[in-house]
């Protein structure tokens, strides 16, 4: 436990820079909780609830001591998405369904760390992710637009939601997109200029620019004086969060419906998947400019006692929030004072958010969410990483069509799909001598110097099943243009495994070379490569020889070795 | 249309050696075809007509002159599978059905070509052939073993097939099985010692060993015999062939369902796949022999229209036979006197084969397909190709319990994943030089010297997704366990890519170590790579240099390069 270590060496004078910036975490917490909390469908209190005892645990067993972990948006439209199917949003049932999805969620997490199955959130690569983020801010907005406007919200995707509201662009409430446009107004002021504004009160809280991300406790204030005052819920029918029951969280076991945990089994590790790989690498983020490590295996366990707590407390599926974790701080103590902060709301400061109007609570999460757009990658990388703005529109597409699930198992698939298409055209180089010296290049690429009767080809690609075919057609294609040529050296430099597709490839090749009085010689063979040709026995059957670099094969089979050769060059095949 | 080109330049005196050769392979095709229709539960005619027009189509187009199409085991077991879930085998629907499969086969084949998608067949490695293979095989015995014993067949899998086989022994059908076990010794010892009997008559056919496999027919002429003068169907319950119809095929449009057709598309996927791979596979072999070529396109194109002739004759799908095509013969006119011959067995011959006995039969593909079972490759290959062996188990098991469409998509999702995971665990070895050399290896393998201050890395795999974490993790790990060091120089002539998940890893990499004052460099970047890293403006960015070779980097790094060292080096970012 991580938190033992920290009480053990914790210095006084940490003391006033992690409560003021715990305060802070929290003025940014309560506010975004409610909102996530309406996102995912479900009450005010389950948000607030998520931002207490999971960061809690998360404190206890988190190997970041910068996260700050919680209710976060893309979670929060996933889990909307997921138990949306199962319940109606608001219902007790709604707040059941959630409750298996935290509780999968966190067992999901466990079973990744006991299962040593962590690296399957690489598959998740950068393109997928960004496509996703895309694509989930998009949705997160279109579904908070009929809070912002007063307009009647519709069910199904985020296409059919959009087409909804504009035909229904009539019965917007100005009330409501007046609140709704005004706080946007003030976040953006706020998060520009509050730097500014609050500079002189900054000294105690350190250098950083916690006071820019208050706007939302600063628009919420704002909103509940407007709406009390004004009376804008009565007059003009703004919609607002309503009661929040007062008092902690109580322990409460989900109930357990076989069929429904069954159902919810593939949203909840998408959940755990989604939420670990963001959470992991904003802590990485934050790690790194402290020179300090995040460990997988440790996030993977904190993060899933964090969920499982949630599950019962009635709480939401948390991850890692990057607005909340930047609040500054020194030690791990900074997030338990953050959720003193929100503890102290829950026992006594609930009432004064039942004015909060849910347009306030829209462009919250819409300025927020807004951060995450960014489509520029696709068009970046476009002309030399193609696939990968292949995969990113391919994921942002699949989300939106498909959903949040289905559309990111398709980004997965694209990806890989296209790396085993790539890997399956390999590139193959005919390479020369460059000038005098022992390397070999290109002759496309670089002045070489090449022999009538030895051909010197680089393969840059492991040799398998997907290509195996390929690279033996080109191969033979490529010795058949020229009669002159009485060896081919293949420069296995770039290939990293060849399997038995491509190791009976090369026995096939070798043996319809050898009909055109062709042998085939192999060079800069890689270790772990050579250990497996040797135990198929494959050096034995090889017409030609298996030389330790292409400069040696060349001086080999062009004519007598240079006496006196002491490189220290010797054949891999007596390596030990 | 090759057979222009074959006609054009007819030689005369191949005619005799090609009639000879001809009837050979119709000799050894009109049992195995009356065999493989009723495997495919289809009525002995379908196997005789999908041997006279497909392979009639197939000689017009296909690219290899020597291959032989027309029904096989392993297409036969795979319509029966995807059939017999939408009819009774031997009737009027199931007619319907499997011509369907055929239609759809055939254009399967064409869309592969038309979308330049022959590659996908890649997919279905070598291990996944071989464990499908294995498993039709087991399949295909179990099938025959009811008609091999007179045991009455059952419904279900592989694996109810052989309980219900066991729990059934008492019902055996002596007459039968003897029938069976005769048939299996004679045509082991025809295959045997075959071609000794017949030495006297084999100058004219040419040195080839077609008679050996003559036994099929020397089999049923033998049964026929003894069925008709014991009466052993009547006087024993011998199930035989029956009345097959005699003509030649009529042409026929296969009926159109949409619900059906929609059902049948995976199966025929898969068909087409398995049929084309299978074709293409014996083709090259044979191909080989004679320093000949075969073309994947024309051959989807021409097993394509095969199928679809097939289709409209009341055939069935059709791949190409190993047991057929090496009846010798020498140009491709041996096939079209291969079909003259079945096509002479249909018009007056069909009386004679009613009398011949499923036992027989089944003792015909029993003994053909026992050939296949090869479990050598799962432990040859255990130790040093794990995964191929694994890949070759799981799609054995696969195919066994869940069928073949599902256990070859089984297969081929696990040979993707293990590929996966394999470059997802990449290589990275610390390599040195060796001896005054300038070439670079591992210094766990041979005996190299390194420099305090320059660690030089070989990362033996591209950098992408699936392993950028990792080996960001390992090279910090690596770098961190020696203070000394101020330069890290990544050899990068085994990655043949890296995508922006890799970008963004070296970008990361680069920002953390520059805080420990160690700069990156790179070497032996490959052409493609660099262009890529100069686009994505890499190089500009990086703290170290890019540099030709590891002996340049470590002789610039290390101190100052020696004077007139013109061996022609320079680094890649000047080249054009």
């Amino acid at each position: 436990m991580p938190i033992v270590d920290t009480l053990a060496h914790y210095k006084r004078r940490d003391l006033g820079g992690d409560v003021m910036a715990g305060v802070m975490v929290g003025v940014v917490t309560v506010p975004q909780a409610i909102a996530y909390a309406f996102l995912a469908g479900l009450p005010a209190e389950a948000g607030l609830y998520a931002s207490l005892v999971p960061p809690l645990i998360y404190a206890l067993f988190g190997s970041s001591p910068m996260l700050s972990v919680g209710p976060v948006a893309v979670v929060a439209i996933m889990v909307a998405e997921a138990a949306r199917t199962h319940a109606v949003p608001f219902t007790e049932a709604y707040l059941a369904v959630t409750a298996t999805i935290s509780l999968q969620t966190g067992i999901a997490l466990w079973l990744l760390r006991m299962s040593q199955m962590g690296g399957i959130v690489n598959l998740l690569s950068h393109p997928v992710i960004s496509g996703f983020i895309n694509a989930a801010a998009i949705m997160i907005i279109l579904s908070q637009l009929p809070a912002l406007t007063g307009i009647p919200g519709a069910e199904g995707g985020p296409f059919r939601q959009a087409e909804h509201l504009l035909a229904d662009i009539g019965s917007v409430n100005p009330v409501a997109l007046t609140i709704g446009i005004a706080s946007m107004a003030v976040l953006g002021i706020v998060r520009r200029y509050g730097f500014y504004a609050a500079r002189p009160f900054l000294r105690r809280v350190g250098r950083n620019h916690a006071v820019t991300r208050s706007g939302p406790l600063l628009v919420a204030i704002i909103a509940i004086v407007a709406v009390t005052l004004l009376h804008l819920d009565r007059r003009y029918g703004i919609a607002t969060v309503g009661v929040i029951p007062a008092g902690l969280p109580k322990l409460g076991l989900p109930s357990f419906d076989f069929a429904l945990w069954m159902d919810l089994i593939p949203a909840s590790a998408m959940i755990a998947l989604v939420a670990y790989v963001q959470s992991f690498s904003i802590a990485t983020q934050l790690a790194q400019r402290k020179h300090e490590r995040v460990s997988p295996n440790q996030e993977l366990i904190a993060l899933g006692a964090a969920d499982i707590g949630a599950a019962f407390t009635n709480g939401m599926p948390i991850a890692g929030s990057m607005t909340r974790s930047t609040g500054g701080g020194r030690t791990r103590l900074t997030g338990v004072f953050g959720l003193l902060f929100v503890a102290i709301i829950l026992l006594w400061g609930t009432p004064l958010f039942g004015a909060l109007p849910h347009a306030a609570l829209a462009a919250i999460i819409i300025v927020s969410v807004a951060d995450f757009i960014d489509f520029d990658p696709i068009y970046r990388y476009w002309k030399f990483y193609r696939h990968d703005s292949i995969t990113h529109v391919v994921a942002l597409l699949g989300v939106l069509a498909f959903g949040v699930e289905r559309g990111l198992l398709i980004g997965m698939l694209v990806a890989v799909a296209l790396l085993i298409r790539r890997s399956s055209r390999p590139h193959i180089a005919v390479v020369g001598r460059v000038g005098d010296s022992p390397h070999f290049r290109s002759e496309r690429r670089h002045q070489v110097v090449t022999d009538p009767h030895v051909m010197v080809i680089r393969i840059d690609e492991n040799l398998y099943f997907a290509n195996a075919n390929l690279v033996e057609e080109r191969l033979l294609r490529l010795v058949a243009r020229n009669a002159n040529i009485h060896h081919l050296v293949l420069v296995c430099s770039a290939i990293n495994f060849i399997d038995t597709s491509g190791l009976r490839m090369l026995e096939r090749l070798d043996h319809a070379l050898s009909r055109r009085n062709v042998d085939i010689h192999l060079s800069d063979v890689k270790g772990p490569v050579m250990d497996q040709l040797v135990a198929a026995n494959f050096p034995k059957r090889l017409s030609g020889e298996i030389f330790f670099s292409a400069d040696q094969a060349l001086r080999t089979l062009t004519g007598p070795e240079p006496v006196g050769s002491t490189d220290g060059e010797r054949s891999p095949t007596a390596a030990p």
